[in-house]
């Protein structure tokens, strides 16, 4: 094992983008929208339109497929003038439902890391978005019987993990997260004196990337596949 | 104090209508919404059809604001057949945005309680619903400092209870939850024999409606009163 991981005891996982696709289906959903209203505008610009409406409703809505259906819709009436027609509507919340149907795809490695971790360190999910979406999602994946306590969180900022890890009874010393956000899931671990290894997945949403300045003199490992984590603290 | 409550050690409280106006913002909602159609449908039918599509979405949306929105829109759609503008869409994300910015109003009596029963019992908050609702509810109500835990639960039924219980290491003999939902806060209880007290509010949302069957032979107290919570524990 890693010396710089000896002190760890409790491993906090990621969900979405780092144990099972998410991210792919939000750009898939964006391609469908973008074309709903492509009599209207290029789909560059109903992208980018859609991204700033999901960013003004961000600390209302929080994160999840409800959120961005709500945000998809405004966005359309605006990008049309006001002109959009209820079908397109409708279409737009089919576009969610079906998100909300998707089978879960689990990442590669995501079920032989987590059978090899469990037996040595206390496991948890920590995750942030909708309630339901998550618990549903983790239903779907088998994964459960891995984890010793499930957290979804209504953000990943510094104060949300410095709550959960004293309501865990977790000291930060000993708590390591693994995700593929550095944003979420690497940055405020450092930040709280945890420790965080970062996967990247092949795509990140606008929201969760950071400049070089965020990252400049932050210590974490980065990894190419979720598999080295078991080089690592084995 | 009522010695049938002498095991209690922890007491959990439901906050919409328990502690806080909730229902009473929905009901003000559906009026603006009926409104809004009533070019096409009386108020009564509308409400219906509302209620129709909110059980449908459940499964999918749970509950909270954004899926009552998501609901409303798809009513609006159907009840319209198709016809509905995209400013009454808009105006219906507005109700819901409206919703979100309430202020918190809190229950007569429901800090007093707190604030006595806080220096005796362990007090955990079980809500359902959405979770940054729910978070930012209790931001708004400063009532946060009286609870030991907060529980966001995805719904309330017995399996969601028995999940909570024996995550926070409590024996449901010892355990006691006082709402205003005889289906949410009172029945599951009863069956997986922690003990519940009903405090009754003046509106009801027909999905926590239950007949006189389900209630049968089920012991747990009704008060009017949050107030009288004092009277039975002290």
């Amino acid at each position: 094992m890693n010396k710089e991981y000896k002190n760890i005891k409790v491993i906090g996982f990621d969900a979405d983008d780092t144990l099972w696709v998410n991210e792919t289906y939000y750009r898939e959903a964006e391609d469908e929208f973008t074309k709903l209203l492509s009599a209207y505008e290029t789909p560059n610009k109903t992208n980018q339109e859609l991204f700033k409406k999901e960013m003004e409703d961000l600390h209302l809505y929080g994160y999840g497929v409800k959120s961005f259906v709500l945000s998809m819709i405004e966005t359309a009436i605006e990008v049309s003038n006001n002109s959009i027609s209820s079908k397109a509507i409708q279409d737009i919340i089919n576009i969610g439902k079906k998100m909300i149907n998707k089978p879960v795809e689990m990442l590669e490695g995501a079920e032989e890391v987590l059978k090899s971790l469990f037996p040595k360190y206390r496991l948890i999910m920590a995750t942030k978005g909708d309630l339901l979406d998550q618990e549903r999602k983790l239903k779907k994946s088998v994964l459960a019987k891995y984890f010793h306590h499930i957290e979804v969180l209504s953000d990943k900022k510094e104060a949300n993990y410095l709550q959960m890890l004293n309501h865990l009874d977790i000291d930060p010393s000993e708590f390591l997260m693994i995700g593929n956000s550095l944003k979420s899931d690497v940055l405020p671990l450092i930040n709280i004196k945890a420790r965080a290894i970062h996967v990247p997945y092949h795509t990140t949403w606008k929201h969760e990337q950071v400049n070089d300045e965020e990252t400049n003199g932050k210590i974490y490992k980065t990894i190419a596949n979720l598999t080295e984590v078991l080089n690592l603290l084995e």
